[in-house]
């Protein structure tokens, strides 16, 4: 199988990695990733590993390189489900994924994401609420 | 990778199907998920299948298996994501999943589960209105 799926739930997307990645796969993943955030105007990535039971330096700076792609997309990254003893090989490797935040759940990825979303929201309506107060309405 | 991940979102459950089955792979994905449908009471699953290009019989009667396994947990399953020549095959190969609800996307998949969901919980609450009527409030 050629392609990782990335699923669309509503403003966010889910990768789910099970394979073994070489390459060639995470190349395609990559592209497909970007023109997926492109064409839905996505705000975060959730991508789980929880079937992994080995990561190793090339899936980490591979989740590196993605994180960096999303961010410049205005697209969050979380990376969810870790399992215990990843965590530990990751460090030893020198890793720890600087940049990168994660949750143990698929649904702690969403509140984060969430949160993220509404507090940039957030923002930019604390920007311009003048104008509004301005207009007061007369009948 | 001996496990296929099951992700709990909200009430639902999510597996993205991405690696060749095979008898045990099939058998342990079953366990895992009505273990996790009981543990979670959860009230519907998603089965994605946008990664597969190939949908042989063992594969067919394995979706119908776990949608039969689920239905008498109290569970909805939608199988989404089916390339077009993965339909065309199953209908020649004389499987056309009888019992198995299909969506196109994981968000209209969530969406025939939620008003499924929805109307099941209008069905509770009809059958017990009367009491509450009878209670008006007298101050």
């Amino acid at each position: 199988m050629e392609h990782i799926p990335i699923l669309r739930m509503g403003e966010f997307l889910l990768i789910t990695v099970q394979v073994d990645m070489h390459d060639r796969l995470a190349l395609q993943l990559q592209d497909d990733l970007t023109t997926k955030i492109v064409q839905y105007g996505s705000h975060g990535v959730l991508i789980d590993i929880s079937a992994l039971e080995v990561v190793d330096s090339f899936i980490g700076r591979m989740l590196g390189n993605i994180a960096s792609m999303s961010r410049v997309l205005d697209a969050q990254t979380v990376v969810v489900g870790m399992r215990p003893a990843v965590a530990i090989t990751l460090v030893e490797l020198g890793m720890s994924l600087p940049g990168i935040r994660t949750a143990l759940t698929v649904e702690r990825g969403m509140e984060i994401l969430r949160a993220d979303v509404a507090a940039s929201q957030g923002e930019v309506e604390a920007e311009g609420p003048e104008e509004i107060a301005d207009g007061s309405t007369q009948v």
